[in-house]
């Protein structure tokens, strides 16, 4: 090995003195993007979160790009922007701080610049200094390598989601029903969402040549469907325990549920001794007004009677009583029921149809209530038992 | 006197007999006009009442017209609307219920029977029976008689409202200053609410002949202006512990405040060292930048500097610092000085005008800020002292 010349031996000396003073990161951006990617990596912050750290976002900038990454260690969203940077570095800023300067500056060219500890923000006659933390100990960006893909439309996946994720159980306990099941079943996917009162089941065509369970926790869905585009693919990769959506420039990961899925299947019996066709919104506001008086000391009770092309609802409590008549066109014998009103409104105002049906067996078991035009959702609730 | 016929006397008994049972009152009435009434009277009942029968509604019909009643002792609303009624009576119904089941009803004719303690209620194919109280000891609808009255537009009144009751004190200790005062002056009223950090005063131009102080309750306010109507006047009846606002078919009362109001008028010099023109809306954008790093625990504090025509902001805390430079066209002196952001932007938000005028005597005295385009409103802050 040659020796270093003189001239060798302080350029290496004034290195590892830059290096050791760290590098006086610069970049520009105009505030619409860097607004918008803050606020879409949020998403992923969790308000109960205990770990300081965490409520940070992470910040990179390399070659004219930010990389910006926020995470709850069940979600992590990264997102990509583009920027005109001269030196590259990473650092943490507290979510909340960063996030309310950046959108309460002009819509103007920002223009960021990180010393130390410190980081500067010029827009227009605005200058802040804001203290940083080092990125050393913030999680790593998730990545899902070796596994299966496939892309989906995002207006149907926000569909999905929306008419699965408030199906889910709350009971921390069951923690596997408080995800929505994504079923893949080579030519169509089910998303199914259940608490042990109600279903909901969502079928979305789409030819993917795979047979996969995942149980997605319903936060990181709903989380996902604020930032999902409204047109355009996104592209799906799952694999044992993890999945990620990335749809431009932006990509969440979640964590999976473990366990074993109720299986649904058995739950949704075909032999139907009723079927009553009504006006959707007509039940809803009936369903509405007979709640009144069948608040949660009534459990929501409701009395639901069906014969003549006539659903009778009725419900009472010390307060008084209330009956409701609606035209229905019925098929089969006559019914009475009792439901939570509650878990039948969820169902049938996520529905989008101008009627529907309602699809009895008898007092005891599940009613399944469909679109009339739409073979695509189901909503199974079922019946409360009455004593005597 | 003549002895009655056997014919009388039955008559008579069969008379007795049907009070006995309590006569079947009836009346028709479209649902429109029934919710809004419900909807305004409720607006009188506080949720924080612990008198049940002050949860209720007082209702009276008479020669075709319902009177509906709510009052918490400090307001009380009465409102009237036409009916087709075939017999009187009176009766309370639990608002918060009442108000629900006939908001959910179709907009259609509600038919209504009371009968002893229950009111059938029948709109289209809904049917509620629900349980009523008697009428006795519910409070008597107030009246104010024997003094001055005048009347008012209905928007000058909202604005006067809106630019001063946010500013009342909300220390229930000092009762006066949760109040506005309404200090009729013969040729205008000076509408002016303060809390020992600032001050608002209304200035509306009217013709009255009376010189008169009335402490109004902030809430009193605050509720009439939610209904009084968009256009129209209110006719106003002072007394000296009671105020009436009356327009159209509805009148609020309140209660006023008993004591002396601050002699307010000493507070607004007119010597000023110092006077800002500077465009509010940047004013606001650059008060919420400072206050970013300026929260609850630093009091909100902000620097303010003003020299060379412009207007510097600034402010600090353990995270960092900010500073936000704004034009502004100065006469007089350059200053020094420091406030709470909040009260600044409390007033600074409830203006118009595109420009307004900041009016500085010194560091310690008051600030008074003007509209350029506006005489009738004034809104006055107390700096805050700062140590050394």
């Amino acid at each position: 090995m040659d020796l270093l010349t003189n001239q060798q031996v302080l350029l290496l000396l004034l290195n590892i003195y830059l290096l050791y003073l760290g590098g006086t990161m610069n970049f520009k951006i105009n505030k619409i993007s860097l607004n918008q990617a803050i606020s879409t990596v949020q998403k992923a912050i969790s308000t109960r979160t205990t770990d300081p750290l965490l409520e940070g976002i992470y910040v990179r900038v390399k070659d004219n790009t930010i990389t910006l990454f926020a995470t709850d260690n069940i979600i992590s969203i990264v997102t990509k922007i583009e920027c005109k940077s001269t030196e590259d570095g990473e650092f943490v800023v507290a979510s909340k701080l960063f996030g309310d300067i950046i959108r309460k500056l002009p819509d103007a060219l920002i223009d960021i610049t990180v010393d130390k500890n410190m980081m500067n923000i010029k827009c227009e006659k605005s200058k802040f200094n804001i203290s940083i933390h080092s990125a050393s100990g913030f999680p790593e960006i998730p990545s899902i390598s070796g596994s299966q893909s496939f892309t989906m439309d995002c207006q149907e996946l926000k569909t999905a989601i929306r008419q699965t994720s408030f199906a889910v159980s709350q009971d921390e306990i069951r923690k596997t029903f408080t995800g929505v099941l994504m079923h893949i079943k080579k030519d169509h996917i089910n998303f199914v969402a259940l608490d042990g009162f109600r279903l909901a089941l969502k079928r979305v065509d789409l030819q993917v040549d795979l047979e996969e369970k995942s149980i997605i926790p319903a936060r990181s869905l709903t989380e996902l469907s604020k930032i999902l585009p409204e047109e355009g693919e996104v592209k799906i990769i799952t694999s044992l325990n993890a999945i990620s959506f990335e749809s431009e420039s932006t990509c969440l990961y979640s964590t999976l549920l473990a366990g074993e899925f109720f299986s649904y299947d058995e739950l949704i019996r075909k032999d139907h001794d009723l079927v009553a066709k009504v006006i959707r919104r007509e039940l809803i506001n009936s369903l509405e007004r007979a709640s009144l008086l069948a608040k949660e000391e009534r459990a929501n009770l409701v009395r639901v009677e069906i014969k003549d092309q006539i659903l009778n609802i009725s419900s009472n409590s010390e307060i008084g009583d209330v009956k409701e008549d609606i035209f229905c066109q019925m098929e089969g014998r006559e019914i009475q029921i009792a439901f939570n009103s509650k878990y039948l409104l969820d169902g049938l105002k996520i529905m989008e149809d101008e009627e529907v049906r309602l699809n009895f067996i008898d007092s005891v078991n599940p009613l399944i209530i469909k679109g009339v035009d739409d073979e695509s959702y189901l909503y199974l609730v079922l019946p409360v038992r009455l004593a005597g």
